[in-house]
């Protein structure tokens, strides 16, 4: 059996360290792994299965023994490096926003579209966090019934802007409880002008904003959908509209989604929950009488995407409302990326084709 | 001048205070204020315009010489006792939802039903804190171009669930701080059989379970927001979809909301941006350029409703979102109870007409 070099680019990230843990306990035949970060996290030493393993400074030869790349350490190193390392022959799965929407790089959700594998180039793209576990938990209703349209309003954890943001959560929440001024660094967004305490609070901003008033989160949300589950990022198929909150959770996204089906004339609300209990990576968690509903806390350290609170509209038949919580580390980000990794190897498709993504 | 006796029932509670300053601050001419609570807060001793006042235990006989009571006690204690009062003669703003679907009781927000006050019977419902807000945002657009539905996602805060649950999300984040695991015996709902922890994570249900899979919380929003836009209850000329979420924020509700206009001919985004901006009550903050937007943090100890994040859906003209923020004890509760009453006061409303509410 065919035994693969794997490489973890931003391996001491808050993804990064998840992406090890899922690799221990994924199906790749994995001969050797490599962890690759900044020059500021290298000389770290973690451990992957038991054997520590020094984190090593990324440099585009890091790549020339690699067979798949597993990348999370932001989208600037990823335009970097990923073309160097594909041009090495490596195929690398990339967690980060560089390439999603790029024509030439298939955005892979397994549950929805694996087959998009097969078109990559060197590069496939993991979606964002918020758009994996919708997806997720829309396809087995589309596949049913057709998708007209989706609105959504997320509850978006803190976790999903990475490991410092979790300590300024933390701290803010602390200072709060001492009754000191909380202070902010990060949120809502690394870099920008200003910044707000999250713990206690509530920011309706994740990511900059766009031109028209959306923000990017929203944006990723509203083209990543149409791209994974209609082909192509400006289908009009499908309606998505997106409103992005983020939330004083540490690990954790929740969603609230009302969609509205094509042909409702086979649904109604225990069809949708059934849907969803036989769904690829889904647990249905819907019993309002036990009050059983997907809670974040309970979501964190599993892969699957967890739903509840099911119910059709009595006053919009064939909408319906649900309730969507993951892990945002794992399903979200690491579990889904090393998942697409499994499919390449389950295909045999850990090659660069000749007209590989970047050939000059 | 006439001058009225009030009497504020729940005084020591989360509301009950703010009903005392808020009567502090209002346009109400008041002669003496009454504090009453139950046997167990009875004693305690309260200001009011810097004057002791000793918490009295709640009796009929209480409401003898009185001419307003403003109650938030509880639904119980409410129809105990208002029924009491208005014999005696007194009108009562009750903020329980004891009689909200009353058809003989009117459910105000002044900003949006102001003259439904004429047609008390002695009772006048103070709204759920969740649909006051929101209401109150979309008041200007109904009245600018009809309101045809409304799909909203709220993020609630914890002193919704009164003071005591306030203590219970502070402890629980101290004891997520510390490593500890998390204790809950209020969240979601006081009573019912199951507690989850509210701190760092995030709660699909306020108030109890519906026979549809709906919570009464957003049985509540639905058809309060019906009685108040549309003067009936049941009244299918503005569609509403709500799902409530409890979120680990102390004080200020935020809502995610997605309406679609009648007649789009006339508005924009800039236009509706107008129209919030000249509402009553209404403080627009959405400027994207300076982040600016409502945050929970900035809202808490305002009585205005914030709203910003407004934008068209370029998928769907004539439908729009907004990010709705406000203290849902001060509009949501106290604030807009006194509100009613300084109504009350304006139009000589404060008397009880011969087939008083309760009459044999």
């Amino acid at each position: 059996m065919k035994k693969y070099n794997v490489a973890i680019l931003g391996a001491t990230g808050a993804v990064g360290t998840r992406m090890i843990e899922q690799l221990e306990q994924s199906s790749i035949p994995v001969n050797q792994v490599k962890l690759l970060a900044s020059k500021r996290s290298s000389g770290k030493v973690l451990q992957y299965n038991g054997k520590d393993i020094v984190v090593e400074e990324t440099t585009p030869e890091s790549f020339d023994d690699v067979d798949i790349v597993l990348a999370s350490a932001g989208g600037a190193v990823s335009k970097k490096f990923l073309p160097e390392a594909v041009k090495r022959g490596a195929v690398a799965v990339d967690n980060t926003s560089a390439f999603r929407m790029d024509p030439e790089v298939p955005l892979v959700v397994p549950e929805v579209n694996e087959q998009a594998v097969y078109d990559h180039k060197g590069i496939i793209a993991n979606p964002n966090c918020s758009t994996i576990q919708m997806v997720v938990a829309l396809q087995p209703i589309k596949e049913a019934a057709g998708l007209k349209q989706v609105i959504v309003s997320t509850y978006q954890a803190g976790s999903g802007a990475g490991q410092t943001a979790i300590q300024e959560l933390d701290d803010e929440a602390q200072q709060h409880l001492d009754g000191e001024k909380m202070t902010a660094d990060i949120f809502p967004v690394k870099g920008e002008k200003h910044h707000y305490p999250l713990a206690f609070n509530l920011l309706p901003q994740i990511d900059v904003f766009e031109e028209d008033g959306s923000t990017h989160e929203e944006w990723k949300m509203v083209h990543e959908t149409k791209k994974i589950m209609a082909g192509d990022m400006n289908s009009d198929a499908i309606k998505v509209n997106a409103t992005c909150v983020r939330v004083p959770v540490v690990i954790g996204h929740g969603e609230s989604v009302f969609f509205e089906v094509e042909d409702n004339s086979k649904l109604d609300t225990a069809k949708v929950q059934e849907l969803i209990k036989n769904g690829d990576g889904l647990v249905l968690q819907d019993d309002p009488a036990q009050q059983l509903y997907p809670q974040p806390i309970n979501a964190e350290g599993h892969t699957e995407t967890f739903v509840g609170r099911v119910r059709e509209d009595p006053e919009n038949r064939g909408s319906y409302n649900m309730w969507v919580v993951a892990d945002n580390l794992l399903k979200g980000a690491a579990a889904n990326t090393v998942q697409i990794a499994e499919k390449l190897v389950e295909h045999d498709l850990v090659r660069v084709p000749e007209d590989y993504y970047g050939k000059e």
